[in-house]
């Protein structure tokens, strides 16, 4: 359970000196390679390819993107710094358009920075920062776990989507930061985990996650879910978030809303678990969050296989809105904000 | 849209004079190869790895099986054929448990062939009646497809799940028959087609089938059929059946019961498209319905490709239930059967 054992990368970034490290998740499970992350370009092109996926891990990197970023382009003088700052905070926030952790992290940096008496100064508040962001990260993985665990004390067989554990955080992870602090507390957890098309980061990491952790996992299709949850194989369902309006409105992996609907439809509690860095103060509800659609080639195409004809056109939207009606509660690393939404999650933030 | 064109193989399974062509369902959308089966083991290979796959298709398949299984054994006299029919019939029902087409075809043709006087006219009749059954999907196929058309007057965008049309049946298809039949009609027909893990129906097969004859078709992961409908991109949801209750609880490919949920949820019409050959009169509700699982290979890996760490366990049930309750409505070949089913369903087949 300890996120950083020795020199192996054990969750998805880590800052090593001059640069960063992460896992190439979309190399996984075939391989665990290690990216050596030097210029904003590389930082950039790690996340729109997925490399570095997961909304903490996504903002981690991003907050590290700028010191490289002043690194790189060796401003001289703190307005020339302050410059940078801005260029380097806009390339990275336009790599996703989604997760409200890449934004939040970025200008947390920038704004802790831009106020340095000089470029050395800058750059130093900024890797101050940056760390500080990962070690929040961390600290927030292991608060919502524990949380967590006390919520679903009693619930074993837990469904969840996507990836959220340690290649998704700098932790241990955000639902499946949960799943680990039952297993360490000697509780039975069982994992069903949908595969999640189509980058299939349920049954590439997730699955490898936890095989690697020793807990019991289950894969599953996605079409599988609902009669999963029909047979009462599912307790509980578990998944993380990439933007949460502040009604509580959710956008997270593509999958989530269906995984809500069937949840609601059997009774079963569905739970969003994220950082108050995941929620956007600015969106009033789902409306307001952009939904970035991806490439059709990802449902057209799997790893190197072509499984749909030639001309075959296709949608791709990598997230969608899980409306707050649907959510049984937010744990997040400030406790579990309950319904209703519109008054717990503006209350917590007003106080982070 | 003529099911037959010249020597090219355009549905599923054709009769070849002494044996059965069937396309490779497997090979799609690679390549079109046609195999040539000639005994007994043969179809029920094809018919265990889905080379040979949907219901009605099962059904003809299983029918020339029949005819194959006589030839191949030649049996000396009218008693030796009628052991010939009860151990092929069994031997061709065990290849698939929850197509119930497959049993009500072997059955009908041993049940015509059996009383003939003598070993040849055993083979004549069970020949002839496997042609009929043949025939009848074709005639059934367009019956379907015509009572479907009309009770979607208007309504242009269409969601399916799995494959469902001319590789599924002898004929134009189930709930794809309809959308041939809105587009023969010269009526706007747009198809939003889920790629159906883990074997990829609606990818590999609707798409090119789809491709194939014009009709525009988007492929959306399974993921994203609940977002589709959320953006009102759905106006109907069509599915085929692979069994069906008296009660009308509805066998069809897993993830079936998932849409029809979300269906319900968005009030979207929901409609179970098949011939009455697919309703099951021992069935008096769900519960009776078998579910076939196959292996969890098809889940971890795809095609060639392994998605999925060695180690994970994963559940692969072929179909689903859906509860009557969430059925708008049975297209079938003697007309669209209305709630209440548990009258509309056993109705019908008395008539039948």
């Amino acid at each position: 359970m300890d996120e950083q054992a020795g020199n192996e990368l054990r969750s998805a970034v880590a800052w090593r000196g001059g640069h960063l490290e992460a896992i190439d998740q979309t190399a996984l499970p075939e391989r665990v390679s290690v990216l050596e992350l030097r210029t904003v370009a590389e930082v950039v092109d790690a996340l729109r390819r997925l490399a570095v996926r997961g909304a903490p891990a996504i903002g981690v990197a991003a907050a590290f993107g700028v010191v490289l970023g002043l690194d790189e382009r060796r401003p001289d003088g703190a307005g020339a710094a302050r410059g940078v700052l801005e260029q380097v905070t806009a390339e990275l926030e336009a790599a996703r358009p989604t997760a409200v952790n890449l934004r939040w992290a970025v200008r947390r940096v920038a704004a802790a920075a831009r106020d340095g008496a000089d470029a050395g100064e800058i750059r130093r508040r900024a890797l101050d920062e940056a760390l500080l962001v990962l070690e929040e990260d961390q600290v927030s993985c292991r608060r919502m776990a524990e949380f967590g665990r006390v919520e679903l004390t009693g619930r074993r067989r837990l469904l969840t989507h996507c990836n959220t554990g340690r290649l998704a955080t700098a932790g241990l992870g955000t639902a499946l930061g949960v799943v680990y602090a039952k297993a360490g507390a000697g509780e039975p957890v069982e994992v069903l985990a949908s595969e999640t098309r189509p980058l299939l980061q349920g049954a590439r990491l997730t699955a490898w996650e936890l095989v690697d952790a020793g807990i019991p996992v289950t894969l599953l299709a996605d079409t599988a879910t609902g009669a999963a949850m029909a047979r009462g194989m599912v307790e509980a369902v578990l998944v993380g978030c990439d933007r949460v309006a502040r009604n509580g409105d959710t956008a997270n992996k593509i999958g989530t809303y269906g995984l809500a609907v069937l949840a609601r439809s059997h009774g079963i509690p569905f739970y969003v678990v994220g950082p108050l860095s995941s929620f956007d103060p600015d969106a009033a509800d789902g409306d307001a969050i952009v939904i970035e659609e991806r490439s059709p080639d990802e449902v057209r195409n799997l790893g190197s296989l072509t499984i749909a004809p030639a001309g075959a056109a296709a949608w791709n939207p990598a997230f969608d809105i899980t409306p707050a009606a649907l959510v049984s509660g937010f744990i997040t690393d400030a406790g579990v904000l309950r319904p209703p939404f519109a008054e717990s999650i503006p209350g917590a933030l007003s106080r982070r």
